[in-house]
């Protein structure tokens, strides 16, 4: 593609890959084939990917360093609901033909903040160019100590069931960008934009959940999907309870107005929040868990015998959902 | 996108790529937010991250297990030039709008065949739909006894330097599909395009060759390019002589009629062979190490201090080469 404008691939991984890499060990600066991970002693590492792709998981206009940022961070929520420390990370970059040198330069600016913010450097990557849409795919990789690891298969019948943070805000804020809501103050449909932009991964809480949680998963494609997820790697049923269900005052205030956003909301995800289970016995000890991680959770269900997932309605009886959770196709 | 004719996402992780994960330890049966990897004590892992993209990488009408199989060795090349033992890998798909199931599962008999070939297992991935063209993300690690993965960066003055296999038959291959060379027999052709379409990543060589090898890279993007980043991470000069190229008997059919194919073979890259450097004292360990791989090696030239590559023509004189080797962009 000689008609490019900007440099070509070798110097884009120079200018803006490399210092990316100048601090990771065993990056070798990205001039070699591959990167070196010493693991620690008696670690295990944790590894997810995940792709990103314009129009399809972000907008084709979104600022470059949130695009970054979001793709790293669902790797990092992954990471995180299984309680390891998030070290390093490969992007594999695949550039539309509209893509400038300005876009590139602002897309490392976004993982190089990101990088400072949850202590991570890159390790490796790949560059091509695509016919198609700008496509992102990152490899995060993350440590906890051998064992340790939360999966999603430890839920026991009389677990209770807990949710991070807010649920809803991303897919409210997917609303607001797609123009629903118009009556929102300005304020307010930034934060709840932001949340869909932006997600906050809960590293501090994962690594606060080892040896607490029984299992956890990250809330991405929908909170009674990832439920489900956990319920059937456990054997168990999981049942929660709308009512009980943490809303921002924004998703609060929305849902005054049109009870039908709180479910769209819930079953919305891309909340990256996590989701876990833990014996009620612990309940103190996961308070103060997450309080040193400073986030909150909530209670919102319990784990029993059986399978599936119930979502309970305000008035008890149980909702039928429309979907099972967001599905790419 | 409800009016795709195939199973959705999970169906789709269940059918096809569950059963590629069910013997690899740690990858919790692709049902978790993230794969475990136990490292042995005292290992290294090596990294590695590569897009393929129909239409750019590969033919959009190329045989779906071929793809993967491309796909999965351009990855393990790179583990290859390291002195990696590969063990396991995760692949993001991102699916076109016009592939069905059977093209799903032809891909992934592609990755069964080559984790057989290979000795190694899925440990996790992601799937989504693309409005663009498919593509094939995968992160490969492997496995060195720590400290001995060979880098780039260790070739010294006076070494002599090797590639293996033959080189530019990938190149003539694809020519052989964009219909250059009519006039070859089937066969012939045959053999060059499968060069193109399935890459044999020298795996055996590169674990043969820890500890031997100075500096090594796989060639990807030309012969000349990828010394080239050995002699600009190792801080020296490469010198090598086309007349002593390895080629296979159809290269040496098509020079025959045409030296400039020559050239554009030496060139081309998409070899996956190993180049590299050591020191000529080892010459007769690196036939041994060669041989009990079972891969031909040929010494093409040697280190000298400076800078850059030279390749030498068949009258001794140094070509002035087009280009410095394959750019996506």
């Amino acid at each position: 593609m000689a008609d490019r404008t900007f440099a070509g691939e070798f110097e884009l991984i120079a200018r803006y890959f490399a210092p990316l890499a100048a601090k990771t060990p065993g990056a070798l600066g990205l001039t070699d084939d591959a990167g070196l991970i010493s693991p620690a002693p008696g670690c295990e590492l944790v590894a997810t990917t995940d792709t990103v792709i314009a129009g399809v998981h972000f907008g084709p206009d979104d600022p470059p360093d949130l695009v970054a940022r979001k793709a790293l961070r669902v790797n990092l929520s992954d990471l995180a609901a299984k309680g390891a420390e998030p070290r390093l990370y490969l992007v594999a970059l695949s550039l539309a033909p509209a893509i400038t040198e300005a876009w590139v330069a602002a897309f490392a600016d976004g993982l190089r903040a990101d990088q400072d913010e949850f202590g991570i450097g890159l390790l490796g990557g790949d560059t091509t160019a695509t016919p198609g849409p700008l496509a992102v795919t990152i490899t995060a990789l993350g440590e906890t100590p051998a064992g340790q690891a939360i999966r999603r298969s430890g839920a026991r019948p009389g677990d209770d069931v807990y949710v991070s943070g807010t649920i809803g805000d991303a897919a409210l804020g997917l609303g607001v960008i797609q123009g629903r809501y118009p009556g929102l103050a300005d304020e307010v449909a930034d934060r709840l934009r932001r949340r869909y932009l932006v997600p906050e991964p809960r590293v501090a809480l994962g690594l606060a959940l080892r040896g607490l949680a029984h299992a956890a998963a990250d809330v991405s494609d929908g909170l009674p999907a990832d439920l489900g997820h956990i319920a059937a790697a456990s054997g168990v049923a999981v049942v929660i309870d709308t009512a009980r269900m943490p809303l921002s005052p924004p998703a609060e205030a929305i849902a005054a107005g049109d009870p039908s956003a709180v479910i769209s909301a819930l079953i919305g995800g891309d909340d990256y929040e996590i989701a876990f289970t833990a014996s009620p016995r612990d309940a103190r000890r996961i308070g103060k868990a997450a309080a040193s991680a400073g986030v909150r959770i909530t209670s919102i269900g319990r784990v029993e015998a059986g399978k599936g997932v119930t979502v309970l309605g305000s008035d008890g009886e149980p909702l039928a959902l429309p979907v099972s959770g967001y599905r790419h196709f």
